[in-house]
């Protein structure tokens, strides 16, 4: 189904009728409003205007409208923090950042988690019974903007306490952070200082619980307005809307408090931002990367109970990123489409009509500032048309693929890069993309979860590895692919005593006994491709280990133990298709050999196409009759149509 | 005529009589002195010494040489800052700036007011009818390094009083600056915050706010010191030395209470930092680009009553370019007559001698540390002896062509890029350059300028369009050629109702209904050219409007309605180049072809022809014998020929 | 003699007598230990615990080794700055840096200097008379990490003594530094600021005289440590271990203190941060650059009594570096035997065995943390039985050629760079590899070290010119090469009045009347190569000058006088090894024309001969039947043979 985001308070109330019906008229269904408006909420402290959004509520279901309500934590009025500076965030360099923008508290605040209780639950007394509020949004992408993370005297405070709770003892703290090294033993919680600002690098060991800490106050956030919500608002769903490449908090542990996952789609803006290099960044600068949307719906479909939310979808050019093209014509139908074939319930757009004014005037919306639909509104009007007359859409079945995807491993591998270009964002996006090339359907599914039903899994790093993850590949039946940095992390950020993959030796007995970080100039060459960035040194620990792949030099670059293999450094595409086409081969699963522009999906019965490039390209297999497009996909276009044997 | 700059605290008393008599022999008139000796007028608090000063314009005087004053406010003395710490400014992230440059200043400051109002008056006391100082600088590069701008408390009181008179009641500013958006709304004006260090990007229309506010600051306070000046120095012009490239307040408003402006041209150091690319940045190392140093003259004619001087004058390599190289032997002579080309009316060389000392050591003089002529000084005393045998020169008149310059363009346009590598000054400076190639003089003038009198009117891009420039544009006769983004923002910071361009649909009734900005490697070919790093999409209101140029795609690129043409998009040369020689065989103006390394300049009867390459260039038309070099005009020289019809 | 560096801190103490024994085997004779346990030292404030480190020493000394101790000030424990927060350093940018990594002191804090006096006494008392304890390293890579500088309160405190004891009046401070300019007069010693954090450049001289006051600062405190030490511990040696491509402290000065001084050799990790291109630092990513190391070798045995050690050597990756290659097998082994060749008395070797946690977990040691021995440690166990069948090594002699390194010279161009490449270390290191290619040993000395008994000197660039410098230049016999910049700075950072070269004149009758800085794409052609980055403008004061090679146009580039040459600009490898070649036959120096990855040294009446490359090197003279290697010298191997005349 389809949704929009709707600010009424940014119009005169005299529209705000009217733009009910034409919602309505669009095909419309869910309307989120009222995450950005607490000046509105309270203009002065204490005091309430609820008046106003009721009469906005009632207005949009007067139109039959369902509306989603957002949490207006993101952004507190002035007074508020004007009231309470030490809800103020301060940055790694100690600046406090002020007002003027969003995002400006930091959870470790009491002050700001008991203003936030507070407006939080005078919101949801007051519409908790609503019928027209169907679902709640808490916060608005929470920790955007680098507030994840904040380094003031309530924060340090707040962890000072979280690792008291954790270690209960300072010598557990000096022992787990081998604080001996450089003399940093501490005598007691009350000398642990922040782990940013010092002469030189800190302690991993301390970052990584820092990121911890932080991780899991905003969880213990959101749980904290999920429990409000959940008490006056029965029956109602509750969502948070997450972000793309973003990994500055575990979203698996914040999502345990909501019903599903939502997130913000802007293809363009992280063409320019995500992890491409520039040729890629110009070759899709229009179009988006194939991979980038889909990994995101995969990810978050996994985050909770296999279903998602778009909660934002980018209907033209936006505001915020280095460069902000016009998307190809086609696209934002195209993205739409994706959206769906992956699983998405409701995709709503942001924003119902360009607000002409303030930070995001040059965002577009589906409608222009003079009430016109804009390009990009005309599409997602067609693609409302188009989904409108297609029905129900089956619900998306498990794929053949699981990726096991880690925040922890975005965490170390930032917190000691050892290379200054690994980048777990870009090894995981060209793991996913090479299984993608293949016409493979993924799952991304967090370490720990059962691995059942996969007939091969993708493990692109996983540095900590946990008993429960242990466990889950060990009773796996599906062929398991790690790539490079897998177990090479104890919990406390130290190198495991065996050496690298440490608990994963018993699966697969090899130690990494040396690794080199190499200037990205420097291409390995390996059997069939080629490795960049890392290379390890395996020692095999055993006789029997088969060697798929070596290095020149004749040492191991890719070795498998029964079902169990190991890639020994950052391999490029050409290596990647090369292995994984090998590992799907003798895990079953069928491959297709895809041009770089077009990607597969599969949802039910239901077989999707995509073609994100300027060729037309013809569907190899005999299908029905296409129920969207045609055998031959137009460019920045899609088919559908019914495959023999229906899906789940 | 000549100038020089000179500081006589720099040197011994002993050797003033010799250097003031070298300077008349020199040919020089003008001696600029005294902006940066405080701490010599004041050693201490409240105790002046002028007598030095004195003696140095007597003997000056005595040498028949006319002088230049400068008040020293660019540079107070340590004890003064000591005194009055709050005189100091702040950066926009939080640091005090401290003593040991200059400009340590912030206009906001009472102190500083009240100190320099204190200083200024003492001065113009005291030498305001001294027969010999005929004219008074007031400061020096006012707002130069960042200065325009500071952000410490007494800044925000100040703005804050600035805004209280400017909107009265704090809801017309919230909703001016729309500050329902992202719940920013304010209470009382004592809420008003900087908008800088907030967690993300601040309101637009608020940092616009701030600029003005900043740009009248410093405006008034030029104002303040004129004041005194003129109450003190009847019959003294006034003036104030400016720079290139550098836009940082309004200088059409501080010009106001000038007589004239001056400006400091250091043509090799802008090479370096100015909008180029690599490649030109090579191409022109030595020699500066041919249109850099017109450019300005013709800006800063335009300024105030037509008239302008060279306070400061690059006669060798410069110390505070990232690279400074020697200019190429000629230049030094090429530029001075440049100058005078455009219509200068006293080129003063920055400075006498090279001072083997602080922060300007290696920044070459007229003559060399052991008072040797430098190799620029003897290009400069070539220019001298022959501008004393051609006799008084013609003043300019007026150019065929106008090209309307604003600063809020180029405020609006650096707060809100919408593309990281949209540049104003490289904008405008891809108009003029297209214009000049073309052997077009051109006038460069303020929005709200009557455009009387030319043939054609380029506006590279002008966002916010005031009644009175509307106005100008309506009643002109001229062929005017608006840029991308004219007309795209109201006074507010916000997209107008109708859509851009806004006021001037009357004249030109399109609207831009989408705008996309690229990354620098993607070109957008148009008929007979390339756009770059901007395109609009044009919705035609009228089917009688011509479309001149179009997309690849077959949208508009190049409107007319009438005279008024609208550009829609980022044009690289080539199309600006065709687009200008249509619209100026539309205006009825003579062009002439040139190569990128020459250019033409009319001064009443005079012709000049300007080599700045290292090939000679033959003057096509029939002239009579040069007055200055030949027909074939050599590398790195120049050539003055009178025409037939004489000028203005 | 081979040592190693051992934490038995980092390990129980169950473990030290294996460690030790099988350090004995491995065949080491040294053991540095302590420098980093403070708070092991010092659990408490006041309450010292010594035993532990007994015991360690006990062991080592048990099994044969010696062991050198290091005093612990790179490593303040938490307390102690939490007690004397003065302690902490503040960057420039006035940033407070805090406790976490190490070198969190700055040495003008009175706290931290009779901190460190009372651990360090209590250290000395305790061990200096241990037998085993045969030598102390003085605190590690003392300013490190920017540390050499800070910009506090005490700083300034400090900093103003220094001043009141160098000037003494004022006016005499305000004279040097001609404070004139800019009004930056100052009346008393209290009023001298930092000379960071203004709005611009703060003044050249200011900011020389702060690098000297904390240089000497530096010295001061290692001093102080070394006179600690050398009363409690009679008859042990005293270092301290530096740094390579480090100039922020004047190293010459420092070693007065030293017994001899140390360096810690990192090949591989100098290869991505220091000077070199990027196709250079591609090229040599896994070998390290063939003259860095053996720079640094010639540099520190330079600085005391012609002797040096190696404190800490790199055995494998390590964890600092933008990359971390693994070294190309072999290369272990030939940086350990190049040391031996350039007069290294003891090699140690960082650290026994890899701490796999906290900061430093993926710097490589012999041993991997499973304690077996790495791919290095197998190389440095070869190396260290070759070196035992080898026997004693000779004594370095005297080489031909002395190079003259500044560092006031690192200083005055960091701090007024005028071109902003022009980089003091790439400079040093064009002109050290031009000869070393040229098959020629050099010595690297200090200005004012007698140059008796070399053929050749090379000045790459020294502006200021002491007295003592001079008198060793004009009573010198050497052919003397002068690069750029040379005599152009007065001790008080400024243009010496007869212009450069100054002092130099008298030897060579030559002025500088204009330099340029070029952008780096910018050649300068000159007879027999190029000159880049920077170009001189040479005026002749005399007609007898020999004008050797000329710029392009006609303009001198390298004049001689008598066997004074003077290079003006900074010449590229062709230029350099053209010139040199000149300079060398003219002296008798015999020279050899070595492929860029091959490079000799003799050391008493051995030569040998490294191979950085892949490629095979056979040496081209008769050599007797080499001792180490072959005729032909493997790829990353090296050759070692006895010549016909035995050296010194």
């Amino acid at each position: 189904m389809i949704g929009v985001c709707y600010y009424p308070e940014h119009w005169p109330e005299s529209r705000w009728a009217a733009d009910a019906g034409a919602m309505a008229e669009f095909g419309i269904t869910y309307v989120r409003i009222g995450e950005f408006a607490w000046s509105r909420y309270e203009p002065e402290p204490g005091v309430y205007d609820w008046d106003w959004l009721q009469r906005a509520i009632d207005t949009l279901a007067a139109a039959g409208l369902k509306v989603v309500l957002g949490t207006p934590t993101a952004g507190p009025p002035k007074w508020l923090t004007d009231l309470y500076p030490d809800i103020l965030p301060v940055s790694a360099d100690g600046k406090v950042l002020g007002h003027g923008a969003r995002r400006h508290a930091t959870v470790s605040s009491q002050n700001w988690l008991r203003e936030s209780r507070r407006i939080v639950t005078a919101m949801a007394e007051r519409f908790g019974d609503h019928p027209a509020v169907v679902g709640w949004q808490l916060d608005n992408e929470i920790g955007s903007d680098g507030t994840a993370w904040s380094y003031g005297p309530a924060d340090l405070a707040a962890y000072r306490q979280w690792l008291r709770t954790r270690y209960q003892h300072i010598g557990a703290l000096n022992e787990a952070w081998a604080n001996v090294f450089w003399s940093m033993e501490l005598r007691s919680f009350d000398e642990v200082g922040l782990p940013v600002g010092a002469v030189w690098e800190t302690n991993p060991a301390a970052r990584l619980d820092y990121w911890r800490f932080s991780s899991e106050s905003l969880a213990r956030y959101i749980a904290m307005q999920a429990e409000i919500v959940r008490a006056h608002a029965p029956g109602r769903f509750i969502t948070s809307n997450f972000m793309s490449f973003f990994h500055d908090f575990d979203h698996f542990d914040m999502a345990k408090s909501l019903d599903f996952a939502s997130w913000d789609s802007y293809p363009l803006g992280k063409v320019q931002h995500g992890p491409l290099r520039p040729e890629e960044r110009a070759r899709w600068h229009d179009t988006s990367h194939p991979d980038f949307s889909s990994f995101h719906h995969d990810l978050y479909r996994g985050l909770r109970n296999d279903r998602f939310w778009i909660m934002e979808h980018q209907p033209g050019p936006v505001n915020w990123a280095t460069h902000n093209p016009v998307p190809a014509p086609g696209m934002v139908r195209l993205w739409s489409w994706e959206a769906m074939a992956h699983g998405c319930e409701v995709l709503a757009y942001f924003r119902w009509r360009q607000f002409p004014h303030a930070q995001e005037q040059m965002h577009a919306g589906l409608h222009r500032p003079d009430n016109i639909l804009s390009p990009g509104g005309k599409e997602a009007k067609r693609f409302a048309d188009e989904l409108k007359a297609l029905g129900p859409l089956p619900r998306p079945g498990k794929a053949p693929v699981a990726l096991v995807f880690d925040y922890e491993a975005a965490w170390v591998t930032r917190i000691q890069p050892q290379g200054a270009d690994f980048d777990y964002r870009r090894l995981v996006h060209l793991w996913y993309e090479a299984a993608r090339r293949l016409g493979v359907d993924v799952d991304v599914v967090a370490p720990g979860v059962p691995l059942d039903g996969y007939a091969a899994v993708l493990v692109p790093s996983l540095p900590i590895v946990t008993d429960t993850a242990d466990a889950t590949f060990r009773t796996t039946g599906a062929h398991v692919l790690f790539g490079p940095r897998t177990g090479s992390k104890t919990r406390h950020f130290g190198i495991p005593e065996t050496l690298p993959p440490g608990p994963l030796q018993d699966l697969l007995p090899i130690k990494i006994i040396e690794v080199a970080s190499l200037p990205p100039d420097i291409g390995t060459p390996v059997d069939g491709g080629t490795m960049r960035h890392w290379r390890e040194h395996i020692e095999l620990q055993r006789p029997d280990l088969v060697v798929d792949r070596s290095f020149a030099d004749g040492t191991p670059a890719l070795v498998r133990h029964h079902r169990f293999s190991y890639l020994a450094g950052w391999a490029e595409p050409d290596l990647l298709r090369a292995t994984m086409m090998d590992l799907f081969e003798r895990a079953g699963i069928e491959i297709i050999d895809l041009p770089e522009h077009i990607r597969l999906r599969r949802l039910g019965h239901l077989q999707f196409a995509f073609n994100y490039g300027s060729e037309p390209w013809t569907i190899p297999v005999s299908a029905t009759d296409p129920i969207l497009g045609s055998r031959t996909v137009a460019p920045h276009d899609l088919s559908c149509w019914s495959t023999a044997a229906s899906g789940s």
